[in-house]
């Protein structure tokens, strides 16, 4: 099954459209012809037969029309490698055979999860080889009491979701891409998602992992301890490192009493500056309950009730807010958050707004803001920031583009996870257009590095996003970077042309 | 003003009661013969008179008598090094200063925080400079809106706290040495503490920071975002390291509301399942507002009651659990709770307890908590195990080892993190005494080798555990953190003789 099929119902309607509206999507190599193939072997039949050695058939995917597409281009159809090879292992010690193989043969390797990145780091930029993980998709062990939970890498977030419900658990982390994504694409990316705000990031609530070193290696970090203070925490490397230290092939993560009560609420606000305040309240009054704090600007919800037909209670405001609440004792979660609501209406900082009276209500508030991403690819190409701002900052840099774009772009919209800083400035134009392109960059990344904001706050560098680290991160940090990328991967095999920007001779 | 001193008050008494008991602290050249003299430069009066030009004269000590010995011991008064210099900078360009001086010169370096430490990680070992954080101890800045604060290293936990305080802010990290202990050395050893629990760890909980590397570059990860994936989270690599990779010179923080409500049990049980169940409906039940959850067995109890003259509400009982939760709503989370506690003295699952009234009470069961390693001090001498062992097994090691013992030590007791799987085991005996100690080591280190637990949960592996991470990482994570090691420090000049056991010429 290609990984964009198991995409969430929404979402493959949407690519049903999209993929009508675009059937062709350029190749990498001749989209961005500065890139320059690396210095890689040429899959040969000697190597095919290596791979059909170790591996059984439907291991071994070499089928381009009918198997090999939906490998080679992400979800937002924006990128296009020509691997002529995919591979499926089923254990970490295949990945480490195929590992080995390749580091002596110096074949390329793209690793890939659910291939629902949003940067161009999941599939390959040339010919490298895709090693994808969905065979490895086994819920190894679940203990309710600890909340320890090992799971293969290639385990899709909602299938182990599902199983940890089974036991009063939840999942540290939850995506919009959850019905296709998978845990090791997730710790590879240190996946963010709209429960950061509650369970904090991933270096926090992985405790282990096992993953395959480009010379084959197994490191074996699967601790499953809570606490470990014996040496290096070797695993924090390869969370966010987009496969290029190594290829995760199991997690032990930290899981959470499930909560028995979520709240969830829509409000309209009237200026930036009562966002602010419904946020400050918002953490103090609902406190330790207070699961997510979103952002909406009247743009963002314009697009995402209009091109996918999706009904808003409440209208006409500037910014709208959701809040969600996850908590022990719904009684409790109720009068806080009716508390809170009394204070912010009374006030004047909430105008208008709704609580969801049952799940399926709640569900679809959810949808006004996770399927904002779905419905701008409706109205043609999509420039995408997904940037960490100082939180008074928040909205400005949507202001200014704005006022920079003028009427450019058909639109100009900011939304995301206020509680986090995290904002997701979107613009739209009818086709890919290099002129409005050019007013954005690096006039947005100027902007966020003049803030010590971050240029990539969840979506990580990939292909897309490597040229800007630099306006988030130090000379030495970087030269480190390398370093490390040298140290692990001396050959560079692992996900190549991602993360690091081309390096020039003189660095 | 001597590290020492700065110790808080019960802790200072513990301090000139043992120092009248034990005036001398054996060399730790002397007491474990086998360590060998790293090839490094004997400090000249060249390489004095640099440090001299650099810094001013109060940032210089080399008074044997009067300065250095507070620098030179452990707080256990069980390690004493013999440094000549302690060397105390008071911003990150100095730090980086004399780093490059020291690498190029081959001069080893003791990084020191607040010496709190319990593994000898803090001190030299022979005659490494001391490189003393304390004059860095300025709250760089606090937002008591996205509770991001900033902070030089040197700065006591307490000092932080209070400031926090006056935000509404609470600290991610709370532990016993907070009088004393400084947030570069929390960071430096990834302290865990009482309020992990709630918080997680510090792997989460640090946005960033800025390290010295030993060559004298200065990396400046001082993210401030809480989101932020560019690039690898080299940060990560410091949290942890003991010193051995870089210097920690500042350090951002993510901090939380300040709980507006704390509640404290303190409870007594007749069985180690009743404390399982304990420990498995308060999660469900107090969810989200748990914050401690910490075991104290009978021995423990004894002894801290016994030698500190302290009294406990109640007696008698093989074990006592105090739980807390901190809270937004005093009403909410008395009656969350009563709730519990209805549930579990109904089913006999706890026999007795208390809950504090207010905060004085709460401070004194805490005490009895948090002052059980003073109390085993005054008995002599106390071998220490700080293990993460798996939950339900979290009691079995200490059964285990009073049976192996029989009649060698005086005590042997178990309390710890619960809640963390984080078990503190002691022993001791009148003396230091290898017979005993032999009985002991490795067994332990076997018992928590073969549970996939951890040889040192929380305090690190300093000089005193580096001969048994062996018994908690793979011989490949044991090989890579050596080449991570031997990449950031080639000529190995910060903290040698830490972390890492001695390596033989085959390895």
């Amino acid at each position: 099954m290609s990984a964009i099929n198991k995409l969430s119902v929404g979402i493959r309607k949407f690519h049903t459209t999209a993929s009508r509206l675009r059937k062709y999507v350029e190749l990498t190599a001749v989209r961005y012809p500065l890139l320059k193939r690396g210095n890689f072997s040429f899959l040969s039949d000697r190597h095919l037969g290596f791979f059909q050695s170790i591996l059984s058939a439907h291991q071994v995917l070499t089928d381009e029309l009918n198997d090999l597409s939906g490998y080679n281009v992400d979800w937002m159809r924006s990128v296009r490698g020509s691997s002529r090879l995919v591979l499926r292992p089923k254990t970490t010690e295949e990945v480490a055979a195929i590992l080995q193989y390749c580091n002596v043969q110096n074949i390329a390797i793209c690793p890939q999860g659910g291939n629902t990145g949003l940067v161009g780091g999941s599939v390959p930029v040339f010919d490298e080889v895709v090693l994808s993980l969905e065979l490895m998709d086994e819920v190894i062990s679940v203990d309710e009491l600890s909340g320890v939970t090992i799971v293969q890498a290639g385990c899709v977030l909602e299938k182990l979701e599902t199983v940890l419900h089974l036991s009063n658990l939840a999942l540290p982390l939850d995506l919009g891409a959850k019905g296709s994504c998978q845990i090791g694409g997730n710790v590879a990316t240190n996946a963010g998602g709209i429960r950061l705000l509650r369970y904090g990031n991933l270096h926090g609530s992985v405790l282990g992992l096992t993953a395959v070193l480009a010379n084959g290696q197994i490191m074996d970090c699967l601790n499953t301890n809570k606490k470990d203070n014996t040496g290096y925490d070797l695993k924090q490397l390869f969370i966010g490192s987009e496969g290029t230290l190594g290829v995760v092939t199991q997690v032990a993560l930290q899981c959470q009493p499930k909560p028995s009560s979520v709240q969830v609420g829509f409000f309209g606000l009237n200026s930036f500056e009562n966002v602010l305040e419904t946020l400050r309240l918002s953490k103090r009054n609902l406190g330790e309950i207070l699961s997510s704090c979103e952002l909406i600007d009247q743009s963002s919800l314009e697009c995402v009730t209009k091109q996918l037909e999706l009904r808003s209670p409440i209208n006409n405001f500037p910014f709208y807010m959701l809040l969600e609440t996850a908590g022990s004792n719904a009684g409790h979660d109720a009068e806080k958050l009716n508390s809170l609501l009394e204070i912010l209406i009374n006030n004047g900082t909430i105008v208008d707004g709704t609580l969801a009276v049952d799940s399926a209500q709640a569900k679809n508030l959810w949808g006004l803001r996770e399927r904002i991403s779905e419905a701008l690819a409706c109205e043609g190409y999509v420039y995408k920031y997904d940037v960490s701002v100082p939180i008074r900052q928040f909205y400005q840099l949507v202001d200014d583009i704005r006022i920079r774009l003028g009427n450019l772009p058909i639109r100009c919209c900011g939304y995301g996870h206020l509680g986090d800083g995290n904002l997701h400035l979107n613009i739209t134009s009818h086709e890919y257009n290099p002129i409005l392109l050019n007013r954005i960059e690096p006039f947005v990344y100027d902007w966020v590095g003049q803030e010590r904001g971050s240029v990539s706050a969840e979506h990580g560098l990939g292909l897309k996003k490597r040229d800007y680290m630099e306006y988030s991160k130090s000379p030495t940090a970087i030269h480190w970077m390398r370093r490390v990328k040298k140290l692990f991967d001396p050959n560079n095999i692992l996900n190549p042309y991602k993360i690091f920007p081309e390096q020039s001779s003189t660095d």
